[in-house]
Order: C-alpha cells, then sequence, then structure tokens
C-alpha cells in the first residue's frame, strides 16, 4: 500500500496513532511548562516546487512567506513567539544567493514581530527543502483553541479573503487583470507574497476579554475561511451560519472576477493568514470595531451541526459550507 | 556562486549573520523562559540516501536513530525533554509500511525517555525527509554548554566509541568481520543502529555537582570524539592532552581491525552518542565510577591551546589531534 492510496487523512490518522491525542490536532501543541503558562509550538516544512516556486515568489518571497505561515500558527494558539529554529536542505549546486535571500526574507518578517532565529540544521538534497519549528509562549487563561467554540456566538474573520488568491492568479497569469491600476495590482501580489501573520490582534482580544475569564476559539486561514470555519465548529461540536454578505473582500476584486468567484477565493483560496475567531456576540462586535480594515463578523456558531452558508440579501439559497475545495497534499 | 563553492562550513557562516550570536553554536539553542530555567531547542533534518538508506538501517532503525539523536542533542546541554515535533515529506509512491515502520522506531526510542511526538507536517516531496525538532527544560545552574570548559578540567567519554562505526562496517561490507561470533556482531550492529542518548547519564552528573555550584562543558559524540574534544576547547579557549590509551573502545574491536583503525573509528567514526564532559577533576572521577560501563577520563584541559593525542604508554609520538576526518556534508 503506497501513500497515494490512502491520501493525507490517511496518512495523518496512522501518524496521529504515535502522538498523544490531547496535544495534537490544533495549530500548535501547546504543552504546559508551569501552572500559568504553556509552551506553544508549530512546525512546517516547505519542499522546492510543491511550496515555492521562483515562477511566483522568488527566494525573498518564500522566506517571508514561511516566517509568516509559523507565526500565524502562533497567534492562532494566542501565543507569543519565542523563536523559530531553521533546519535547510541544499543541492550542492544551488546559487548562494538563493539561500541569502531566502533568508534575509525570513528574517525581515521575523524582525517584524520580534522573534529571533535560534537554530537550525544545514544538510545536502537532491530537493531544496525547509523544515521551520517557531515556538511561543501563552498564559493558560489566553489559550485559543479550535475546540472552545459555543453555538450562539459570533465568527469573526480579522481581515479580507481572497486577496492572496488573487495575487496568486496575477503572478501565474499574464493575460489576467489587465485592467488592473497599477497600485491596486501591487497590493493584490503583495497580499500574496508579504503576507501579515495577525499577533497584533492578539493584545487587541485580551484587552476586550481578560476581565470576562472566557476562552476563545480560533485558527488562522491559511487554508482558506472555508477551512477554519468548518475545523473549529467540528472540534467544537458546534455547527454555522455564515453569510456570503458578510465575508470581507477586497473592493478590488469585483474589477478582475465574477462576485462568485471573488466569494469562492475567499472561502477557498487560502493563505490569507487571518485569524478566524469564535468568541461571544458583544465581544466580537467590540474586536471587528477596534480591528477595523476588514474585520468583520460573518456569521453564527449554532447548535444545530450543520454548516451554512446563508444569503442575507436573499439572492441565493443557503447552500451546506463545505471543506472540499482546499488544497489537497496528495 | 554555488553552495558546492563555498562548502558547508561558509554557508554556516553566511546562515549565523541572521541569528543572534550569543544564542547560536551549541547543540541545542537556550533561551530563557523565567528566571531559573531555560528552554532548549534542537533541529535535525534528515534526507533519504543521504542520512539514512534502507541497505544499512531500514525504516525502524532510521527512526530510531533520528530521534536518539535529538535526544542526545537535549542530553549534551543538561535539558530534560518535554516533546518533540516532526515534519515529514515523503513521495505518492512511499510505501505506508516505510512510514509506519519510521514512526514506530521513532517512538519507541522517545517513549524510553518519555517524550511524546506533540506535532508536526506532513507534505509531499520528490525526496523523502524527516526534520525532527526537540525541545526540553533546562535549570540555569545545570545548563551544560560547549564554553565553560577551563585548564585542568578533566576530560570525561560516557562510554565506548567507535562501536557504531564497526556496527555500520559489518552492514555495509559482507566480507568485513566474518570471524565475529553472532552474539559480538549483534551488539555492534545495535551501536549503529539503536544508539541510546545519555540522558541516563544528568542525573548523576547533578548528584555529584549541585552542592558545588559549577557550571561544566560538554557536547555529545556524534560527529565523533575528536570533534567533541576540538569543539569544546575551540568555543571554551582551552587546548587539550588526550591520551589514546584512555580512549574506551569495546575490547571486540580488537578480532576486527589493527588497533590503528579502531582508534580512528573511536576518534572520528562518529553517531556514538555518548557525552564529551569537561569538568573538575575529582569531580570526574567520581562520575565516572558511577556511571561505569566504559566511562572514562580520556584526557585533560590545557592553558595552551593546541590539542594533543599523546600517548602514555610511550610507542607513539604526539600528534595534533584534527577535525577534518569527520562527515563533510558538502
Amino acid at each position: 500500500m503506497l501513500i497515494k492510496d490512502i491520501g493525507e487523512q490517511g496518512l495523518l490518522t496512522i501518524l496521529q496513532k504515535f502522538c498523544p491525542a490531547e496535544i495534537v490536532g490544533d495549530d500548535c501543541a501547546v504543552m504546559a511548562t508551569n501552572p500559568n503558562q504553556s509552551l506553544a509550538v508549530t512546525t512546517d516544512m516547505l519542499v522546492d516546487g510543491v511550496h515555492f516556486s521562483d515562477r511566483t515568489t522568488g527566494p525573498y518571497g518564500a522566506g517571508w512567506r514561511a516566517a509568516a505561515a509559523n507565526l500565524s500558527d502562533l497567534a492562532a494558539m494566542g501565543a507569543r513567539p519565542l523563536g523559530v529554529t531553521v533546519a535547510l536542505a541544499v543541492r550542492a549546486d544551488t546559487a548562494v544567493l538563493w539561500v541569502e535571500e531566502f533568508y534575509r526574507g525570513m528574517t525581515a518578517c521575523l524582525q517584524e514581530y520580534h522573534t529571533p532565529i535560534v537554530g537550525g540544521d544545514v544538510v545536502r538534497s537532491p530537493v531544496v527543502t525547509v523544515a521551520i519549528t517557531a515556538f511561543g509562549e501563552v498564559e493558560c487563561d489566553r489559550t485559543i483553541s479550535r475546540s472552545n467554540g459555543r453555538s450562539g456566538w459570533a465568527i469573526v474573520a480579522t481581515g479580507v479573503h481572497g486577496a492572496s488568491r488573487a495575487g496568486l492568479e496575477l503572478l501565474l497569469n499574464p493575460e489576467f487583470g489587465q485592467n488592473l491600476e497599477k497600485g491596486d495590482r501591487a497590493s493584490l501580489i503583495l497580499a500574496h507574497q508579504r503576507p501579515k501573520p495577525r499577533l497584533d490582534v492578539l493584545p487587541v482580544v485580551w484587552e476586550i476579554l481578560d476581565s470576562e475569564g472566557v476562552l476563545i476559539a480560533g485558527m488562522d486561514s491559511s487554508d482558506g475561511l472555508a477551512d477554519a470555519i468548518i475545523q473549529i465548529c467540528r472540534a467544537s461540536g458546534v455547527g454555522a451560519k455564515v453569510d456570503r454578505q458578510k465575508i470581507p473582500i477586497p473592493n478590488i476584486m469585483s474589477e478582475i472576477v465574477s462576485t462568485e468567484k471573488a466569494l469562492d477565493w475567499a472561502l477557498y483560496g487560502g493563505e490569507d493568514f487571518e485569524l478566524v475567531l469564535f468568541l461571544p456576540m458583544a465581544n466580537a462586535e467590540l474586536l471587528v470595531e477596534k480591528i477595523g480594515n476588514g474585520a468583520a463578523i460573518v456569521g453564527i456558531a449554532t447548535e444545530n451541526t450543520d454548516i451554512w452558508l446563508t444569503d442575507s440579501s436573499g439572492i441565493y439559497p443557503d447552500i451546506v459550507l463545505k471543506i472540499d475545495r482546499g488544497f489537497q497534499h496528495f
């Protein structure tokens, strides 16, 4: 039996047998290190030609995105970054400049969030491969997990979705979006090449929540907004009604794709690296107001575990929100 | 300019510019997380055909060795393991059984040291690649670092060296060691396939040292005994006299190779995963007695920064101990 016969989910099911069930299954592993604090750890592996390509991003952008993805996983747990380790496999004929640019991009992103590279490994391989492990600290009473959602709570997206996917299309397809102004074009490409992990959202969340002692649910939208909502609902044992009219999509998208396509990219495009949070409605309203910049309440968690995409404008019928448009590794 | 033009050391010099100098350069990164404790983190990347091969070890052994190498790095810092993350890249046509056996081997080793796999990533790649990151806790007054060595201190090897290299030769070369008894043959192969990280040494070290408040130097011998001694001397600004008669080599080696070859394998073979410690002579004598099983004082640190291989039997002249027989990645 080969990996392609069982697929990614089949492989994950096998591997999870080797891990403690209570730790695995969120954006980060979280382990109590003392009575009030936990260590949050996350790891990502990136393979040349699979996860990055000089055609769309270049080494600086690949480095930035790799750092951003890991910091975003820490943000999704409510964790303050402590550092990252970087394991790098290069070919003997890899250009030194490629490696330097990759590290420049990675450290440029890390430095915005005061996070050092604290260690690593360098090896030889036929395929350039990077594994980044990020670790951070989180107060136990501030840990954000996928399973904390409750019915009646608001579902918040901390910013616009679909921009990263649009930027990727601009990079891949020279015919696409030729009517865009230069600045708008650049901003969409930047959304793809220089995503920003939303660590900045955490202090705002604590300011709103700390006096209430409530543990909220969340995850990042790196695999798409739909995926994040569905994963949180499953882990929390709730359903959701998500209003397609409330999903924050950059205005500029209407100039390049249909409304339906823009919604598709917002739900399934992935790599926007926003946070998707489930929290009490009154807190959510305050949070969205304080964050601004496209942050929105996109729906509500329900006791019924079905997950619906509804339409408050009454044009489209309700449909079940599906996960299977997301990126499949195998 | 390509990686092969600058070599591993050239590449490391470039990458270290991107990391804080005070953190990088030991077996683990160590970061203070509270006044008395630090977090120790280490990462290793393993590539199919470069670091493991079904020809010599098989997936179970490769998994065991990967776990052992990371736990050994924690032991070399004086750290208690908290957990590991595993990032795995597999081909679509990798056998599921290979992955399961790798994880079985890895967890078998980890469980001996009560260390869980707490997270990871699974991706697709043309080359099977594994990145393991291990993290642990270390008391600040127990941190073992490469730079703590002082002249006059004893140099301790916690066990025999060369067995792993002999086991590898038995696996690679069917003509070799045919005169060995079955049990001896198996024990050398086991030294290569199932090395044991010396976390068991740490409680003995603390028992001997805790009342003295002395910070000792050390590293593991995964890249060879000579490499470990030289790295510690360089980081500590001391030299050494290492007595070739004191280097612990399994008796059985004399049946299969010359004395000179056995010494070469002990010094440069690598992957014995013992600890090499620099500590005050009286403490060292007690430590070696308590550990037993081949543990030995192999030399003494000197103020003069030259590193000599001496001979207390008077047969061989003193020679300078060199690092350049070790494994070169590029």
